[in-house]
């Protein structure tokens, strides 16, 4: 039994449903940012993100700093590129053209490739863009939450680091970690970033991130300071190795009670084999893709190998519109989220199937989520045609 | 009897103890960010925030972001200077200094005017250099928690506009809002920058901020865009409009528990009128300033016109080091922090007395602290000279 009140169920692609024990973490007694204990929470936690990130190399830094995950787009933007320098984003949706903004915005010289609505570009011209320009970094969306489109990261790191080997990885992992396989030193990754309310499972409010000791030397090698202050890893980077090192140390102020549910969130996670995670959900979203097929509806994410495990992005039917099925759905106890897409934006919902609710069976939320979904078409009059 | 678990007493200058109604916020129930009971709950808090700040205008914008207090340097620095223009900084401390080196991160000609140790920069000078220059914006660090220093704003405010009204006043109450008293309108400032786990009483997490029509107009009037993405005030502006208007809105996740948290602790705040607040903290301030004074202890702010009702920094005597004094405090349950400045960090430590532990009598939390502050001085061998 959940000692959490009754509530609808939050199936949004982030946040997610959270553990009992993690919010309860959240209402942790206050402490120093510098007492010894919390120091060893906020090391232990960053050093629990480099199994996550199944990262063994020393070299590799995670950081964990108060925010979002867009600041995540402003650590790689500020710190990693200079100005003038060229970045090849490649989009899948709202959030690949947002890091582009992003990176815009600290001076960077941004090629950005399109995939079509729910797909992705392709390696040969992501190949061709490498070919013809030097990157500095080349940034992908891991799963675009604006519509479910999942990246494959590996053969495109492989491919980046042969045609363009001094090309940066970065990986926006905002709804990915936790959920997806992100293999980051095998996979020859330079930058993950990414949040705690997706599939990690802690409640929003961090900006939390892997950088490999190649990005770590790209950003000592700078020629100017980073044009930031809050977001300046520079500043950064000393307190995560003093953190780590279970040090007392200081730049700006963290959340006690963020860190603790962090730590809380990943311990449970370590509980068992990554695989074992990632494969769940991949049965969890292989039924949900299914079911949503046999009601006769189609997913965002055409093609099979561009779909994300971390949540479905599904066209609603032509006479079904958002404000009616939204409301349905939280009448049943379901809550999805309404389209974010500047093309498809009013035709589609995002059913995000992450974490607890795709983890703990006897939630049962997935296929309540199911049946709501159902029957809230149904009272739209939706027959499968 | 406080829910929670026995723990030692934090009293640093931040993070405070927190109520136990503001910690169980802390663990809502996952709720989507736009939806219809979180847009009302983060809409209502910023509303509140006006009542805090004391304003009625309303062309004053309030700022709720994930972050910390340093974040809200970052929001008046990239966003109401523009590269090359003159800001002049009053520093009484790290903090001051710090604001400084933020400001000079994204392109501001900084002239700094810093106060003697434990002192502050008068009015003479600072109306000689807004006479000599002009400033697009003065900043100010209402109280300094390196120093314990407090700033007189209202004259100071009042002689800025007199001496120099184009200039934007800007006040750093980081440890100040909603301890001293601070009248947004009254005193004619143009942005306060602040954060939740001071004197507010909310676990860390958050950058809260007020700036007036003036400053929103400076920034409108920008020539070039801010260069930052995350702390852009002209991103994040549509999005508080939109939640104060109970509109759902999106740039980047806010933290539903820690605005849940913060809307508790000012409902809290709002049941009593500010000035018994402010009133209670003086009183509480000027009985631990007396205790100290009666053990034969110099404060680091040496004139009773400059110390802070917030908390109260203290040298040690001679022979008593911080390693030596501290953990005796520890032992009695009591938690203050060691010096931050960088000419005298090791010859003093810092009480903070904000919130529940200066408003709450039962919790006996002063009078527990100043008992092991003189115990611990006698396990060290002090006595009185």
């Amino acid at each position: 039994m959940s000692s959490q009140p009754a509530h609808p169920t939050l199936l949004v692609p982030g946040p997610i449903e959270f553990d009992d024990a993690v919010l309860q973490s959240m209402g942790h007694y206050s402490e120093s940012h510098v007492s010894a204990n919390f120091v060893a929470t906020f090391g232990e936690t960053l050093s629990m993100l480099r199994q996550l990130f199944q990262t063994t190399d020393p070299a590799a830094q995670p950081f964990i700093i108060n925010g979002s995950g867009t600041l995540g787009w402003d650590l790689v933007a500020a710190n990693l590129v200079e100005p003038g320098e060229n970045a090849l984003v490649l989009s899948t949706g709202y959030f690949g053209d947002a890091f582009a903004d992003c990176l815009r915005v600290y001076g960077a010289n941004v090629t950005k490739l399109d995939g079509p609505v729910g797909g992705r570009p392709q390696l040969p011209e992501i190949e061709k863009a490498l070919t013809d320009n030097k990157y500095k970094v080349l940034t992908v969306t891991h799963v675009d939450t604006s519509t479910g489109v999942l990246s494959e990261i590996e053969s495109l790191a492989a491919a980046v680091n042969k045609v363009s080997p001094e090309t940066l990885v970065i990986v926006d992992g905002v709804c990915s970690v936790a959920c997806e396989e992100l293999a980051f030193d095998a996979w020859g990754l330079d930058g993950v970033v990414t949040a705690g309310q997706k599939a990690i499972g802690c409640p929003a409010g961090l900006s939390i991130s892997m950088f490999s000791g190649r990005a770590m030397k790209a950003l000592e090698n700078r020629k100017k300071e980073p044009a930031t202050y809050f977001a300046s890893m520079r500043r950064w980077l000393p307190i995560m190795q003093n953190y780590e090192a279970k040090k007392p140390s200081y730049f700006a102020t963290p959340s006690p009670q963020l860190i603790h549910a962090l730590n809380t969130a990943l311990k449970q996670i370590m509980e068992r084999p990554l695989s074992e995670r990632f494969q769940k959900h991949i049965e969890v979203s292989d039924k949900v893709k299914k079911a949503v097929g046999d009601l006769g509806l189609k997913i965002v994410a055409a093609k099979p190998e561009d779909q994300s495990h971390a949540m479905t992005a599904i066209y609603l039917p032509d006479k079904v519109a958002i404000p009616d099925v939204l409301p349905k759905l939280l009448s049943k106890g379901i809550i999805f989220a309404g389209g974010l897409h500047k093309e498809i934006g009013t035709k589609y919902i995002r059913f995000g199937h992450m974490g607890v609710s795709a983890l703990d069976p006897e939630r049962n939320d997935i296929d309540r989520a199911l049946e709501a979904l159902q029957a809230a078409l149904a009272e739209c009059d939706y027959q499968k045609s």
